[in-house]
């Protein structure tokens, strides 16, 4: 039990204003794109191709300027807000903000339930992922994405033991072979796998200057990030303690090098279940803990939320997209309106 | 003038139910994928890389089961919708769902038009653009997308004159090399840049089955297409004339090869000005124009709005986003209101 005495998360919970029968009435919803800057691009064969099917081939000159960098935002407004801070949700890794809008069984994402607890949102893609966009490669980029096959999540993403992936794969195999009260849908892991987007190493520094970009097209807010979306909410949350109020890092998969300041903002640090049969999350987790320290011994309040601490088993990973994905953000949303009431 | 004798575009555009001040109220916001497979998909080199800054490479095997050619698409459900149909919106070649989502300038695109003039909407990202996501190439497909450059859109696009893109780039420059009275905000052509995404050639029918998936998933509707978009929007309204109920082809980049039946839904085309100026427009136009002639001989209800036509000059390709988008959405949602009042 890591939570400060005195708080209770399943206390807070309750504070949370998640109305699930009421209409979403939005005064404006827009979608744009932030950062990025014009390169000159060069090295591109002029290859003759038929860009549309009867149509002559035509030379395709790639060489010129293109815009690299940005990020893509979608921007929720609320006619009535009932938070005092917009809410930025920011994916993981091989994913893009699609991950917050619904789940791999049809069923309602962060999106809809932030959205219904009466808060402006900000779902964004980061740079090179989804509607983002990604330049070139070799030209600009080095090397090629990864391409993260199904197989590659079912461990990584715990849910099942390692080596358990099931060959033929049928939702009863899938069942069988996962993780015992496992609370990712599994038999949809088909669906989960079609909102997968490539992803490029290396590119983290372009990433984080587009999300400071978006930080000061918004002001003030809330982060709330997703795995590599967590690192990168833990580090704009150093790097702008003007901008970023409050922080939670859902599975943060690596944690700031840099020195926290004091007087940053409150975090919240969040983990499923079965981190200790992964030794990768140890190691994912443990760097958490090490700056969650760092955090606290410059006085900065610094909450951690291991749901199987609180009687919450069989979360994977995706726990924002898990059966039980409402009771976590409730608990998310209850520690927000707790900093915010 | 080809618009039908007695059926004015202008008095239609008054039947538009646009009600700019009202707030978007929605029973439900999803986003969701739609279509494609699994697929073995192998060749990769397992290169050790380093996901995440400071920690340690790792071997990636990318060689495994991948979903190939879903689509995504984002639902917006009215609370109390005042059109018959739900309205999709599909994107051209080399952009996203961004494309209806704002405007360069930042103001609002034809999403928020027919929200707010009471339509179920759902915009989607295609086959290999955006939050779709992309297969891998080579391994699966052959060659590498297009970047599309500044420079091969200025002209392309029909904001100015072929050899006018300016250099050095500046507001000012974009201006004066423009088309006079053009009505593209072509001081914000890195703005529009910002939301350029690959496009591959060659994978049309990858596109199209996921949109038939997709128009199975929604059932009977509305489909307004721009550019290539707009062809996967004819050719839709050709193979599934069950469920497409009216199409709108904005600028579409081509024309169905095969016969267009009898009892087809109703057509309208849209062309901006300028097409003169440039063969390739001149080609896809008057390859519509043919299909048009070919959907009338079926008694196939087909009209034919050139906006210059119509008084109204300067609009280029992406009339969906120029300064007067608006009246234009007007002019398509009068037509569609005289079609299901």
């Amino acid at each position: 039990m890591h939570v400060r005495p005195g708080r209770s998360l399943a206390a807070n919970a309750a504070k949370w204003m998640f109305m699930p029968d009421n209409d979403i009435v939005l005064k404006r919803i827009r979608g744009f794109h932030v950062g990025g800057r014009r390169r000159r691009i060069t090295g591109f064969d002029a290859r003759p191709r038929s860009r549309v099917p009867g149509d002559a081939p035509v030379a395709i000159d790639m060489n010129g300027d293109h815009m690299v960098g940005q990020l893509y935002a979608k921007e929720y407004l609320q006619s009535d807000a009932r938070f005092a801070l917009p809410v930025l949700l920011w994916h993981g890794g091989g994913l893009s903000g699609a991950c917050w809008e619904d789940t791999p069984e049809g069923g309602a994402g962060w999106l809809d339930y932030f959205l219904r607890d009466g808060c402006d949102v900000v779902v964004s893609d980061a740079f090179e992922r989804g509607r983002a966009s990604f330049p070139p490669y070799p030209q600009f980029l080095s090397s090629p994405p990864e391409h993260r096959s199904l197989e590659a999540v079912w461990h990584h993403f715990r849910f099942g033991p390692g080596g358990s992936y099931p060959d033929p794969l049928t939702p009863e195999s899938l069942r069988a072979r996962a993780y015992p009260g496992q609370q990712f849908p599994v038999e949809s892991l088909e669906q989960f796998g079609r909102q997968f987007v490539p992803r490029w190493a290396g590119t983290d520094e372009f990433a984080l200057r587009a999300y400071a970009e978006l930080l000061e097209k918004i002001g003030p807010c809330v982060v709330i990030g997703h795995s590599q979306g967590g690192s990168f909410a833990l580090e704009c949350a150093r790097r702008h303690p003007d901008l970023v109020r409050a922080v939670v890092a859902v599975e943060p998969a690596a944690a700031p090098a840099g020195e926290p300041g004091a007087g940053g903002a409150p975090h919240l640090f969040v983990w499923g279940d079965r981190i200790d049969d992964n030794p990768t999350w140890v190691r994912y987790r443990d760097a958490a803990l090490r700056y969650k320290q760092r955090l606290q011994a410059q006085g900065v309040r610094a909450d951690w939320l291991s749901l199987p601490d609180h009687g919450v088993g069989g979360n994977s990973h995706m726990l924002i997209m898990d059966r039980n994905n409402q009771a976590i953000a409730a608990m998310v949303g209850g520690w927000l309106r707790e900093l915010f009431p």
